[in-house]
């Protein structure tokens, strides 16, 4: 039996669920790879903090070199979250030659290029499966399957906080009211903002399409609108017309450039992610061999995520080499930031005669076309109305600028932009 | 730069897929991992038959000992489809050392003890993400992503030939033009039966289960039924009841005992399988930490079969360790033949006093209780009527009890059978 001494940077849900999933596939593992996990140390914060799991408190340190230093521990699994000093406790281990673990994407989204150049230099492995979408084996995809093809585009849902939330407000609930569910059952954090503001899915992007491209594509490389401004209204109005209201993620290579994009958008019903509901994850791949294929399941969650941890522990123990990543500032995407999308723009208007011609003096000023124009209930009074004007696929920077002109308008009141994806 | 020589053997339509993926990715595998396949022999049945891809005519071969003697090559791709001459082939060029990529599920589900051996002995590599499914990489996910789980359920949508047929007929055709249509447009084969009857999907299965339970799972292991008896009519039925009619191949582990079964069944609409039809194939996957997780995509097709075997190529080429299968006699699976499952009985009856009473008897005489009982149209004068009975989940061994009985009642026409799944 081959035992692989281990250590744990961290003990929190995940390192509890990865702890866990160790001790009851103990016998799978030595009945059918002859191999065994000893976690020898955990780095904690405190000592004595009460823990969900049953750890001999030998094993617990709050001195990172212990571990460093410790010539028997070769795999190191890292839950400890955020960049610092998670990413350079990862960086040490792996110059140590230690292979690294990680569900950390924060730290791997942000210093890959050091963790990696570390990892190449010893001969290490670095895995992070559960760095994107939980349980879900999409970098294994990408890695080992899909290498055969020109990957063309990514699209996800990678954030099951906000898919919930937009499940939630599909089903008749506001904004406000979706997010307070979604912490009372533990689906969204205190603070939501890296949740709902969409830079948790940058983060993800960013790693999905490092690897599906092959360029060293950072977060700062991906444009990022969150869902804190959408309505419960502007669902409805897109509901009725057959479309689903989902954060996508989206990633396309288009004549050598990169898209990257992370935003509410609106899908046609009939498209495969669009039925992904609640607190699920997918992501629908493009590729120029394989066509269109499809991952989904718990985005998140100790044993979803805990699954994806310890099968790369697995992939530590019984490959001899271990994939690298080679970034070179050579390597750096070129970006397109005009990309094509149609557009849904849910706004309230005054009821005078004139508005409407404005408006799309505008859109023609800009070179848009609009496909629908629907106007769902009549004005009371002098109340301003909902008007749902929908546009033909567009590029991104005209729609933008035709925003601000349309945004300047004295009858115009709120103006929400929904982009619309999949729409041919 | 490492070049691999290789040989196929065969070149069909999958094989000349491979052919022009080779070349499409050439230059991504040279820059991305300093690699190049050369394709130095090809074994064919006829020399000069046309081809769709162009090949010089010397490096084609009618003799499959040119490549089992040839020592620079190390990798054969296999396309010959049928078990034999394609498992003896398959076999001495893994004695002989070379690793083999193969698309053949028939071959492996039927020889894989042997070739698993064979590979075992020379430590090369046997791959065969082919063989199931297409492009979707479902065999690499329950051999890397999955071993830290203990897999619970495989359900799969896994011909896409009866998805196409069954998805047509809910869209109200009839069997038999469904399946001439799905013969004009190629996804069925001039004679259907493997794909209709079930041993295609029977295959698969075998294969998936041997990995997902670790046990050595044969075709006979797979209890089978065909779509072919289905009706339009019953389909329609159940859509009104909320349910879609998939051929469902499912294998579940439960109290250490494997129920294995391919066949149609209802699904709730809302199961996320339910959904994926026309050719499109799916394997939702149940694990005891990843919870529910979903492949799906193109399960035929030249170019996304082409997606998987050049993967493998890639993983041959790259791995200094070969996953293996090893196959012992004590592996075998202890079987579960009386599993549960709900029931959808569409039966024509005589529309008079006393037929109901009948069938409820025999039902409660074996134990069974009925969840429904529908009578879709009134009878005109004496024909028969349709009846939808539907049963709570029940034993699979009380319901062919029960039929044998229902059938032999001189008041009830035609029986027609379906499981459903998934209904708690």
């Amino acid at each position: 039996m081959k035992t692989i001494h281990t250590a744990f940077l961290g003990l929190g849900n995940v390192g509890c669920g990865v702890y866990r999933l160790l001790d009851m596939q103990k016998e799978a593992f030595a009945s059918r790879s002859d191999l065994a996990f000893s976690v020898d140390r955990i780095l904690v914060r405190d000592l004595d903090r009460p823990r969900r799991v049953k750890v001999s408190r030998d094993r617990l340190t709050v001195d990172v070199d212990e571990i460093v230093n410790d010539p028997d521990i070769t795999l190191v699994a890292e839950f400890m979250g955020g960049i610092e000093p998670a990413a350079t406790y990862m960086e040490r281990m792996l110059l140590a030659g230690k292979s690294v673990v990680t569900a950390n994407k924060q730290a791997l989204a942000n210093a890959w290029p050091r963790l990696s150049a570390a990892a190449m230099k010893t001969g290490a492995g670095l895995y992070f499966e559960a760095s994107v979408c939980g349980g879900i084996p999409v970098i294994e995809t990408l890695l080992s399957s899909l290498q055969s093809n020109r990957v063309e585009s990514i699209m996800g849902i990678i954030n099951g906080t906000c898919n919930y939330i937009l499940s939630r407000m599909s089903e008749g609930m506001e904004y406000e009211d979706a997010l307070a569910e979604a912490q009372e059952k533990g689906l969204a954090e205190p603070d939501p903002t890296a949740d709902v503001e969409g830079a948790d899915a940058t983060c993800k992007l960013a790693i999905l399409s490092t690897l599906a491209f092959g360029k060293s594509v950072t977060v700062d490389d991906v444009y990022c609108e969150g869902i804190s401004s959408l309505t419960r209204e502007a669902l409805q109005f897109g509901a009725d017309m057959g479309y689903t209201l989902k954060s996508l993620a989206v990633a396309k290579e288009k004549d050598g450039r990169l898209q990257l994009h992370v935003h509410p958008a609106f899908l046609p019903n009939r498209h495969p992610i669009a039925s992904v509901s609640g607190a699920y994850n997918a992501v629908y791949i493009r590729g120029n061999a394989v066509e269109d294929i499809m991952l989904s399941g718990k985005g998140a969650g100790d044993m979803p995520t805990a699954s994806s941890v310890v099968s790369d522990m697995v992939k530590v123990a019984t490959r001899q080499v271990h994939p690298a990543v080679d970034f070179q500032e050579s390597n750096r995407p070129y970006l397109d930031e005009d990309w094509i999308c149609g557009n849904f723009l849910c706004l309230h208007v005054e009821d005078k005669s004139g508005v409407m011609a404005k408006l799309f003096g505008i859109l023609s000023h800009y070179g848009l076309s609009a496909a629908s124009v629907t106007q769902p209930r009549r004005a009371e009074k002098a109340e301003r109305v909902p008007v749902i004007v929908t546009t033909y696929p567009c590029r991104e920077q005209a729609m933008r600028a035709a925003l601000v002109d349309i945004r300047a308008l004295p009858e115009v009141g709120s103006v929400l932009r929904i982009r619309m994806e999949e729409m041919e």
